[in-house]
């Protein structure tokens, strides 16, 4: 697993996305069909299960019981085959811990005539959640974090995702409460960006008190998808996108038969959206060569990326002044 | 891909398996789940097919449409999650040719709802086979081949199946037929190992004119069972047989409790069966190194391999005096 090198952004840990799958639907030796583990503040959630994903976490050395929310963006077999394989290996380890699934509907008859056949009955719960939404919705939500589902324009109804960190407190060093004998009360107001007026009259100010804190992030995943301008506002802003690039230019034609999209088109994406990044996948087999795609994108967008198996993107944040 | 030594044997092209995988339910790095290509006389037929069949397919550059006909043992993910996959590419490549599935018949259903809910119309016709039999049936039979299926002793309906050439003709050289002005009709008798009576009262004797012909050769496939004398019996005699060795003998107990066969097992019903070669597969994950299974097995019967993913196998025949 490497890091891309993307310039002038700060890493952080624990916003962490790794690519298990960028192929398109007909197998190469290349590439796995599509998969992503999103980790988020060591959460992790599983982005699409192509087949052999169960494979690629083994791979990866992800364990399989710490994936608790699975979300599929459509039923097309590359990006949901591995999915009964992957329950079935969480079932056989002994998992208790109940599975959040956001899907389309149809995928709780799909596993469960694989269940009646293979008499399984699960050693756990599977909590299916309809994905399918016609405008982007909160889907999730905890104490740090916003899972949105937007559709997505392919040829059977397909939910994008988009990862939203909750906005942070301002960053206090731990001298400053000394210093001032700060009480609860007042580090909560401060951290809120409150200043806080003291008996006696002293003023404590938040903005010299506490600095700006770590920016909250946001991750995007469109795959597979035409050029749609719902999309690019699903989307606006976001700091990493991950975007499929089916097909060169050449292809345009064959692209929007078949609602896919060219490198060219998600250059574009990314720029009318205003991302700080864009990585590129869901590669067409013919492909052999990936780096046309790659300067395709790069010649309506400049910061983009190519996705592999094992790469690991942080959503970058640009610099700011406190 | 590599041939394995098994000494004092004849090697004949065309008929020759390769191990596609020959993990166990959970996954490893270090295997597959089960799937076999069995090429006799350039008929390639695929026996089981766990998820990622097509992956390896291409890995070991074997084309997916000269596959038409399919054997799954039962429906336990291992053995067949890879088939909806592998079926949706023969689709996008373009198949016209009809494919012969055979399998429970449950897997129809299990199909059905995938292409419904992915809005599929396949560009080729599935002929469904129910593979479940009570007792050793033949399931297909050609000119130069009959496949059998029989009963495995498992927790869910399973299917063994047995590859047999048919008993070739005795061979000729083309240089008796000139010498001796052979008439069609003769040729035919003598190489059924009838002997001629000419006008004139010579007799062409079949035993000098022709030689012993090709032994026909036989394949059997176990994978997953218990000890069973039936299985024995189904697989009496055969050239190769692929038994399924999930466990060491230590863990026997498991082993019954699961329906499953140790190592030992395995080798025990390789000598009961008498056959000429016994291949383990299906090892257990706990295995990180599998010669103790190995060894275990060797200890009922010397000629034992294990089954790796790549492993080409060609039933041996032993020598025979014309």
């Amino acid at each position: 697993m490497n890091r891309p090198d993307i310039g002038t952004v700060f890493f952080f840990v624990n916003f962490e996305i790794t690519i298990l799958g960028c192929g398109a639907a007909t197998p190469t030796n290349r590439h796995a069909p599509t998969a992503q583990l999103v980790n988020v503040h060591d959460k992790f959630f599983l982005v699409d299960c192509g087949e052999g994903t169960q494979m690629q976490l083994r791979k990866f050395r992800f364990k399989f019981q710490r994936i608790n929310h699975i979300f599929i963006s459509h039923l097309h077999g590359d990006h949901y085959l591995g999915l009964m394989g992957l329950i079935s290996s969480m079932h056989l380890l002994g998992r208790s811990k109940e599975l959040h699934l956001y899907a389309p509907p149809q995928i709780r008859e799909i596993l469960e005539v694989q269940f009646r056949a293979s008499e399984t009955r699960l050693s756990f719960e599977i909590v299916y959640h309809n994905s399918l939404v016609s405008e982007k919705t909160l889907l999730l939500e905890d104490r740090t974090l916003e899972v949105y589902g937007f559709p997505l324009k392919h040829r059977i109804p397909t939910t994008g995702y988009l990862f939203i960190e909750k906005e942070r407190k301002r960053k206090m060093e731990k001298d400053t409460i000394r210093r001032y004998a700060l009480s609860v009360e007042e580090i909560i107001a401060l951290k809120n960006n409150q200043d806080v007026n003291r008996e006696g009259g002293d003023v404590l100010r938040s903005k010299e008190l506490t600095s700006q804190p770590v920016p909250a992030r946001s991750y995007a995943f469109c795959s597979d998808t035409a050029l749609d301008q719902k999309v690019i506002e699903s989307v606006a802003a976001c700091n990493l996108l991950y975007h499929e690039a089916t097909f060169l230019h050449e292809l345009a034609t064959r692209a929007k038969e078949t609602f896919h999209s060219t490198a060219a088109q998600a250059g574009e994406v990314a720029k009318q959206a205003k991302v700080c990044q864009l990585v590129i996948g869901h590669f067409s087999s013919r492909y052999t060569d990936e780096k046309p795609l790659l300067d395709e994108a790069r010649s309506r967008f400049p910061n983009v990326l190519l996705a592999h198996e094992g790469l690991v993107l942080v959503p970058p944040v640009p610099h700011k002044a406190d």
